[in-house]
C-alpha cells in the first residue's frame, strides 16, 4: 500500500502519528519560508506543510495535479480550516516521492472549472475529479446499494438477464448486433428486459429486479442517452396497489437512507385525467398550486370570438405578477406563441394590488364577469390570470407548459424539495392518424383494467379509446422517474391486444410467439414497474441534467467523444460478418 | 395480493389458521373419497386437502402447472413429510379458483426432467420452474448480494461503465453495433470495462467495482457464452500483495456466508513456473496430489530412443491402480494419444502389490533403475506410474491433463471440497511464431515486474520472454475464477509495451491514444482483477456448467433458441444503417 491513511481521515486526535499519504497536487502555496501542499484524494483535501529547504525545493518543483505520496506528522493547524473535514490538522513533511508528474492540465479541476463542455467530455477522466462529479458518482452507488438492500429484504430476487436478444421493431429503434456465426442475422440490444421479466414470472420466481442498462436507438434530445439503467421490477400474485405499496416502500427508503428525508403520509395517487385537467400535464409537478381552472362555460357568449370559437378555454393565476409590466406581458404572450407550445395568444387579468381588475379583453367582460372568473381561478389581490384558448388538450398541455415555467421564474421548484405523485388509470391505447392504428401507451403487454373488458372487445374505436389501462406512473418533481403496468396473463387477452394494436395473428407469433405460447404454460397475475435509474439519481441529487450522474456519457450525437466511438472498423471485421457498407466514400 | 401467505411458510404453529395460497399444481393425487394437490410456488411445496364432493370435482379438473388460488385452513398433517419444510401442515380447502390453466407441458417439471436440451432450452421459461435451476439462480443472486456488500463495506465503488464504446481488435473479436447516427461507423460492446477501470482510476475513484456484462464474438467452445458476467475490480496506491489481500477477504467472505465454509489460513500462492512444472497447468487443482516428477536426466542413456531423444520425460505416480488391466492400460494409451492430448505413447511402471515392478520398458530398464524412478515418483505398493516423453511445455501439459482425468477416474475431485489458490508470476509475453510477434499473455496494460525492466527495454527475444508480469490468477478446484495485474501507470513504460507488441505509434495512437493520453495527467499506481461470475457461481453450487447458472443461456451455436435470435431485420432497418448484406440469398 502506497498510503497509511487517505487524505480524508486524518483528525485532531491523530497528532503525532506518522503518516503516509498519497494523492494529487489540488495547489502548492509558498508563504515565506513555508510549502503548503493540498493534497486530494477521493475521500478529501489534508493539508502538507514543510519549512526545510530541500523539501521546499522539491515541492517547488511539483505542479498541479502530480500524483505524489508524502511523509510526515500530523500535527494541529495554527489557522484551522472549518470547510474541510480534515481543516484542524496538517501534515508536517518529511518525505516527499513523485509517483507520476502531471502535465498541466486543459481545465482546472475545481467545483466550478474553466472548461468548456466539449473539452470536459474529451477529458472525462480529469472532468471526473472535479467534487460534483464525485458527489454524483457516489450518490448513485449509494442509490444502487440501497435498493438492492430493500429489494433483496423483500424477497425479490436479482436476475441478469441477455443483452443479446431479438429484435422485436415495435416502439423505439433497437440498435442491432450483426451475428458472425449466424451470417445475415442480427441481435438486439434490449430496450428493456420487459418479456424476460415476464417469462421469469410464468417460471416462478415470483419477485425479480434488475439494475440494467437499456439502449434505445432515437434521435437524441437534449439530455437523452442511447444508453441508460433502468431500475427493472416485476412481481407476480399481485394487484396494483400492492405493488405501488411496495414500491412506495423503496422510495421512502431511499429518501431516509440517501437524503435524510422522512415521508410519513402516503404518496398522492392521481388518476391521469385529473392530473391533465388540473396540471396538463400526466407528470405534473405538485411542488407548488397554480392549478389549471377551466373556464369554457362561463367565458362563451361574450362576442369574443377567440373564446366563443374555442373547444376549450382555461387558465392559470399566476400569484403576485399583477405588476408585470406590458413588455413583461408580451414576452409571455410570445413564449405561449413559440412553436413547442403553439397557441395564438394569451389573455390576462390583473387583480391589482388596489382590488381593481383589468384585463386585455375588458370590452367584452364587464368588471363583474371578470370578478367571477377571478374568483374561479381563486385570485387574490396581486395576482395574474392567465388564459389561452383553443383545442382542449392542447390547451391544458400549454397550460401545464405555462404553469412550469411561471414556477421556474418564480422560484417555486426548489431542487431540494421533493414531491412524490403516482399517476395512475392512464388510457390503454393512443389513437395514430397518420397510421390510423392504436399504439400500445405503454406497452402491448399492459392490462385492460378488467371492468373494461367489454369495451376492450368492442370494435368501435371510442369505446376503446375509453379503456383505461391498470398502469400508473412514478412521479418526483415534475419528471416521470418510473412507470409500470399490472400485465396481462391471459392469453385470450393478449392475442386481443395484438388484434387492437393491428398485428396480423402470424405478425404478432413473429414478433411475440414465444410470449404467446408461454402464457399457454401457466402465467400467474403479474405486474411490474421499472424507473429510470440516471434521471432517479439526478434528481435525489437535486440537478436537471442526467449527463454527471453517468460516468461515461454520450454527446447529443450519440458519440462517446473520448474514446471516439463510434468509428469505422476494419474491412476484414465487415468481411467476416457479411456486411458491406453503403456509405458513399468520401475520398 | 393474491394470497395470505408463500407455499414455503407455514408451519405447524400456523395450525388453525385461514390462509390463501397461489401457485402451480406439481401434482394432484386422488385417495379413496380424497383430493389432495402439492402447490409448488418458488419458497416451497403446501399440500392442499379435501373430502368435500364439489371440491373433489373441481380438484379433478385441475391439470399440472395450472395456477391456482386456494384459500382454507392450515392443520396437521397425519402422516409427516420430514422431506419438506411444510411437511408437518396441510391446508383443508374450502374454496378453489383457477387463476390460468396451463396446457400440458413438454417435459416435467421435476427435479431430473425426461426433457432433453434443446426442448428444455427451447421451453426455458418451464426449464426455470425445476428446483436444480432455482438454486442456480438463488444462489447467484445471493453470490451477488454478498460480493457487493463485501465490497462496499470495503470503500469500493460501483460505477457503470458503457456498453457501447470504441472497437479495439486486441485479442477476441469484439461484437460490434452500426451506429444509425454516424453512418458507416460502429461502436462495439466491450469484453471488458479494462480501459475505463483504468480511466476511473486516472479520475482518482480509487476502490471501483462493477458486476458486469462482457462480450466475446468467439467461436464457442463447450461452456462458453457470447456474453458473460465478470465481477470486475480496480484499486490505486496498492501493491499486488494489497490486491490479493482485498480479494482473498472477498472469497472467504463468500465462503463463510454463502457455504458456510471457514478458510483460516492465507491461500496459497504458487508461481506460474512451479504450477507448470508440478500440475502441468497454470491453474492447477490442489485438491490432490498426484504430482508431475521430471525423469529426464535419470531415464537418458539406456538405448531406450524414446526417452533418449526427448527434450523432457515426466510422470505422474497413479494410486492404487497397479492393478489395471492391460485392456485399461490400453486405452489409458489411446486417451493421450488423442490428438486434443497429442502424445505418442505411454509408458508405465506398476508397483505390484507384492513389491514386484514391472513396467513396459523392462528392457531397456533394471529392476533397480525402476526402483529409483518409483521413488523419485514416490510410489507405494499398488501403484502405477504413468510416463510421458516429448518437448518439454507439452508434456508437462499433457501430463497435467493425464492427472487431472486419472484424478476424475479416481473420484479424487469432489465438488463440494474446495481447494483455492493464487496463481503468481506469470510470463508477461508470448511469442507467436505464425504472425512472429508477441502477444500480451495478460493485456497489454499490465505491468512487468519492476526489478526486470532491463530486460523489458532489451531488443532481444530471449530477455522480452523473460520477463514476467505482476499479475495474478485466482484458481479454484482446476479452474481459473478470477485474474488480474498491477497496471503500467507510467506512460513511457506502457509506450514500451505497445512497440514490444509490435503496435506502431500510429497503431498504438489510433487504438489506444486517449489511454496513453490520460497516464500524462496523474495515473496513480493501480492495479485490479476480474472474476469470472457465471463459472465463479457454478463451482459454489458444485458444478461443472455455467449454463444452469445463467437465466437466458444461449447454444453453442451462440443462438437463443427459445427467442429465435439472431434473426433477419427488416430491409428498412439495414437501409437506415447503411448497411448491405454481403449473404447470398437462398430462393
Amino acid at each position: 500500500m502506497y498510503r497509511t491513511n487517505t487524505c480524508g481521515e486524518l483528525r485532531l486526535c491523530d497528532a503525532g502519528k506518522q503518516v503516509t499519504l498519497a494523492g494529487w497536487v489540488q495547489r502548492v502555496r509558498k508563504m515565506g519560508g513555508m510549502s503548503f501542499i493540498d493534497l486530494r484524494d477521493r475521500y478529501g483535501i489534508t493539508q502538507i506543510v514543510t519549512e526545510n529547504e530541500d523539501l521546499n525545493a522539491q515541492v517547488s518543483k511539483l505542479g498541479r495535479e502530480f500524483v505524489i505520496q508524502a511523509t510526515g506528522t500530523v500535527k494541529e493547524r495554527q489557522s484551522k480550516n472549518a470547510k474541510i473535514e480534515t481543516g484542524e490538522i496538517e501534515v508536517e513533511l518529511q518525505t516527499l516521492n513523485v509517483l507520476n508528474p502531471a502535465e498541466v492540465p486543459p481545465f482546472t479541476i475545481e467545483d466550478v472549472s474553466d472548461g468548456g463542455e466539449e473539452l470536459r467530455a474529451k477529458y472525462r477522466y480529469l472532468d471526473l475529479r472535479r467534487n460534483p462529479l464525485k458527489k454524483a458518482l457516489q450518490l448513485r452507488h449509494r442509490m444502487a446499494h440501497e435498493i438492492r438492500n430493500y429489494l433483496d429484504s423483500q424477497n425479490f430476487m436479482e436476475i441478469e438477464t441477455p443483452y443479446l436478444i431479438k429484435s422485436t421493431p415495435e416502439g423505439a429503434r433497437d440498435f442491432v448486433v450483426p451475428s458472425r456465426m449466424n451470417p445475415g442475422q442480427f441481435y438486439a440490444l434490449p430496450q428493456s428486459p420487459q418479456q424476460q421479466k415476464q417469462l421469469l414470472m410464468v417460471a416462478g420466481y415470483d419477485r425479480y429486479f434488475q439494475i440494467v442498462r437499456c439502449f434505445r436507438d432515437e434521435d437524441l434530445r437534449a439530455d437523452r442517452q442511447p444508453e441508460f439503467t433502468q431500475v427493472d421490477c416485476e412481481m407476480s400474485f399481485v394487484e396494483r396497489d400492492d405493488i405501488l405499496e411496495t414500491f412506495e416502500g423503496l422510495i421512502k427508503t431511499l429518501f431516509r437512507n440517501v437524503l435524510g428525508k422522512e415521508f410519513n403520509e402516503p404518496f398522492l395517487r392521481m388518476p391521469y385525467a385529473e392530473a391533465m385537467s388540473k396540471y396538463g400535464s400526466d407528470k405534473p409537478d405538485i411542488r407548488f398550486g397554480m392549478e389549471i381552472h377551466e373556464l369554457t362555460p362561463m367565458v362563451k357568449g361574450h362576442d369574443f370570438s377567440v373564446f366563443d370559437s374555442a373547444e376549450y378555454v382555461g387558465a392559470i393565476c399566476v400569484p403576485g405578477i399583477a405588476g408585470y409590466t406590458r413588455k413583461q406581458v408580451d414576452e409571455l404572450t410570445e413564449w405561449v406563441k413559440r412553436p413547442q407550445i403553439g397557441m395564438k395568444g394569451l389573455v390576462y387579468i390583473r387583480v391589482n394590488a388596489d382590488g381593481t381588475i383589468k384585463s386585455s379583453v375588458d370590452k367584452f367582460y364587464s368588471p363583474e364577469d371578470l370578478k367571477a372568473i377571478a374568483d374561479t381561478c381563486g385570485a387574490r389581490e396581486g395576482d395574474m390570470i392567465l388564459i389561452l384558448a383553443a383545442g382542449k388538450k392542447k390547451t391544458q398541455v400549454a397550460l401545464g407548459s405555462l404553469r412550469i415555467e411561471m414556477g421556474n421564474r418564480l422560484g417555486l421548484r426548489d431542487p431540494k424539495v421533493y414531491a412524490p405523485l403516482w399517476v395512475v388509470d392512464f388510457p390503454l391505447l393512443e389513437w395514430d392518424d397518420e397510421t390510423s392504428r392504436f399504439y400500445a401507451m405503454h406497452h402491448p403487454f399492459t392490462a385492460p383494467k378488467p371492468e373494461q373488458l367489454k369495451e376492450f372487445y368492442s370494435d368501435r374505436k371510442e369505446d376503446l379509446e375509453q379503456v383505461n389501462a391498470n398502469a400508473y406512473d412514478f412521479v418526483l418533481n415534475g419528471t416521470e422517474v418510473g412507470g409500470g403496468s399490472i400485465r396481462i396473463h391471459d392469453a385470450e387477452i393478449q392475442k386481443r391486444m395484438f388484434e387492437v394494436l393491428g398485428f396480423t395473428p402470424e405478425d404478432a407469433d413473429y414478433r411475440f410467439g414465444f410470449m404467446i405460447n408461454a402464457f399457454k404454460y401457466g402465467a400467474p397475475p403479474h405486474g411490474g414497474i421499472a424507473f429510470g435509474f440516471d434521471r432517479f439519481c439526478a434528481l435525489f441529487g437535486g440537478q436537471e441534467t442526467i449527463r454527471d450522474y453517468i460516468a461515461f456519457p454520450k454527446n447529443n450525437q450519440g458519440r462517446d467523444v473520448m474514446l471516439d466511438a463510434p468509428s469505422r472498423i476494419d474491412q476484414i471485421q465487415m468481411d467476416e460478418l457479411c456486411l458491406a457498407s453503403t456509405v458513399k466514400k468520401e475520398e
